[in-house]
């Protein structure tokens, strides 16, 4: 089995807000990806995240988004490429502010919400967030979809000469390539947690699994995204944590 | 005389709104103090802003404020010692970004409106500022206001290990400690250009001139806080220039 | 017993973030102050906290704050008055817009947070509020701290021409003028729930209570304000309803 | 000629930035479309717009936008209907607030930017912004874009039982349908005044003028859209309401 890491969206709190279960997940992962202030997290919040992943030595990726707390960045937000460069940019150096304070730094970026989903369908867009890599600091890395064939990615990260980090998700049905399948369509979101660690297990593994429709697919995934916002998906990441520690 | 510095305020912008006239002054100064999202300054606006400064050689400071858009951060906001280390550093880390990717470095940081005024009553809230400072780059100075005395700012500053520079002011009048003159009163702006030009020779040569009550004030200044907003501010800003150079 | 009333700090959610149990609560209580935006509360959930409201037949009360999502609206900011009696204007319109849309309207005015602590010390702020509640329509009530001495309250609102409604607090401890006990002290907050409850029903039926001290204080309550946002509370709640409709 | 009326965006400044120069343009003008603090316009700016409206003698006209001041609202944003509705409400809700303050009312909505754009191309978005003006007020008329072709937009207000206030624009080329040139297009906005008069009145008379291809458009229209934030446009704006006022 090849050595999957997982990820998990945090410092997704607000102010008096709180999201997520934080203190309990951050044992179980190797890279948190901490929101920087446009979709969630504000100063504080990403200064105690910041130190929660350091005291686990838990791995700091940025989770820029679109500029839109009302709506959490889910929602599209029609920005231009500089616009996009200029956002992720910031984002990103917010966060590393406190990376460096906390003696350590940004070591990824995986867009958030309806940022990462843009980037699926627009090359210009991707290339924005990509010279925002670039710019930021050289050998920095864009975390993005594993697909069927990512060849796409690979070809506009290598033009700007920023290495890509692939994750995929355990829970989540897929579409044949490799894209998720829209969360509108029945069984796109796994609740089962034996068919959950299943697809874990297969995709830290290199191994096919079922997508929507039943036929095999196969990923080549560096990172799964996982979830730890409440006792049940707690208790699958546990689990899901051991089983990888233990292969 | 000695070589003292101009800095100015800049970056002000937001969005659609226009303030300042940057590209006219930035060629006349030496640190331009750059909004950074909290008060003025979105991220296009930033990014355009570090571009404009590094193409006239200008040393960039960051310029943070408490969160408040509405009040352009002139408004007290009664944040805890721990909220504004980490505004600072927010703040800080962003501009930074735009910075680095320009090639340069955030040169020092001088807290905006309301936070740079409540500096001057509030120990904690100066250890605050000085922590977000020491935090984030050893060495990186902090600018505060030059008075009669420093020895509580030097003595603060001392046991952040964080370096102090001090700006003063050529267009405003002064009380006998140095403080300025609050606006309210009559006399507090100068709005006369010869006045404005005196007081600022005087302060470059480190020489007494007169405060609000007509009794001599001198101040130990490593830099002077300038106006380029418009065509008179303008105009004081090109022979103040003129005459520091030709000094 | 006089009939007494209970209201509730409602509608604080804030896009995708929950806080409370407004489904919960709603029906155990008469008078819901729902958060208008600036705090707390989205146009989407202050229009879903109306339904609500309406649905149970809970009186609507606007929840204006200082604009500070961060803060939740608990910082004091320095805003002029001429500002507060704008800011409350706008809120209050704001979810009057909701209560029209579903046949009702906004029955009175409590500001949340710093803004409502702020008022107890600030004569002009006080009357600023004010002045917003008599222009936005004659008769509409401002809610305060009901205090052992309630004149200067009831002289700046005469002035004013507006109702005042007092509310009293049975979870809090209060010092002997009646201002409540700040959370700093022991003791301040009640989590006893008979001891709770006694002092509800002593508030109701217009009976001294033992203040910090434990010296008698006596309050001219119209409305408590009561908790319901975990099942502990609720619990509280739900007996004090029981004994209220019961005497 | 018809009376036709002249409509203007305004009270766009927000907190300490200026936009327009409301000042010069509201003696000239019969509507004045009022930002309502999503795009522009604080509470303060809003009760000053107001007041300046009403010594004026002009009509208040709602303008809506998505909620994106950095973007001034002219970016897409992609929100539900639901959340149309609702933020149309709360901003409508927001400003009748000034002018019950005042005596008067709102007396139309005109959504702003990218929102109106919004509405050309998507029923369920129209619709949602006709339910926002049907639920606030039974009559309250809602200002669109007057095409060679207004059914379906008459249609879907009848439906609604919602009025409609139809708007041209003089200083902008048509496409053959109505729909304003984009202004990508060369030519796409009139930079002759002469050009913009002749426009403007040919609307005015309901005579034809030509589109951006020289064919003759013939539109209906209850109001001008017009300018006034410089000194060529309140010229334009002065001509053009000396020649309607004496007609």
């Amino acid at each position: 089995m090849n050595r999957i890491l997982l990820n998990c969206d945090m410092g997704e709190s607000y102010g008096a807000w709180r999201m997520g279960d934080d203190e309990h997940a951050m044992p179980l992962i190797d890279q948190a990806n901490l929101a920087c202030g446009f979709h969630a997290g504000d100063p504080l919040i990403m200064q105690r995240s910041v130190a929660l992943a350091v005291r686990h030595g838990v791995s700091i990726g940025a989770h820029p988004s679109y500029p839109d707390l009302q709506g959490f960045g889910r929602r599209h937000l029609a920005c231009s490429t500089e616009e996009v460069t200029a956002l992720v940019l910031y984002q990103l150096g917010a966060l590393d502010a406190f990376c460096r304070a906390a003696g350590t730094q940004v070591a990824y970026v995986k867009p958030h919400g309806a940022l990462y989903n843009d980037l699926v369908r627009d090359d210009a867009l991707f290339a924005a967030v990509l010279e925002a890599c670039a710019r930021y600091r050289r050998g920095l890395p864009l975390m993005v979809l594993a697909l069927a064939d990512n060849r796409r990615e690979r070809e506009l990260a290598a033009a700007a000469d920023v290495p890509l980090h692939f994750e995929a998700f355990a829970d989540r049905a897929y579409l044949a390539d490799g894209q998720l399948a829209p969360r509108r369509l029945a069984g796109a979101v796994h609740q089962d947690a034996e068919r959950i660690l299943e697809q874990a297990l297969a995709i830290a593994r290199g191994e096919p699994f079922a997508d929507i429709d039943g036929r095999p697919l196969q990923l080549r995934a560096d990172s799964l995204c996982v979830h730890g916002d409440n006792a049940e998906s707690l208790a699958v990441l546990r689990r899901l944590r051991a089983q990888l520690d233990a292969a």
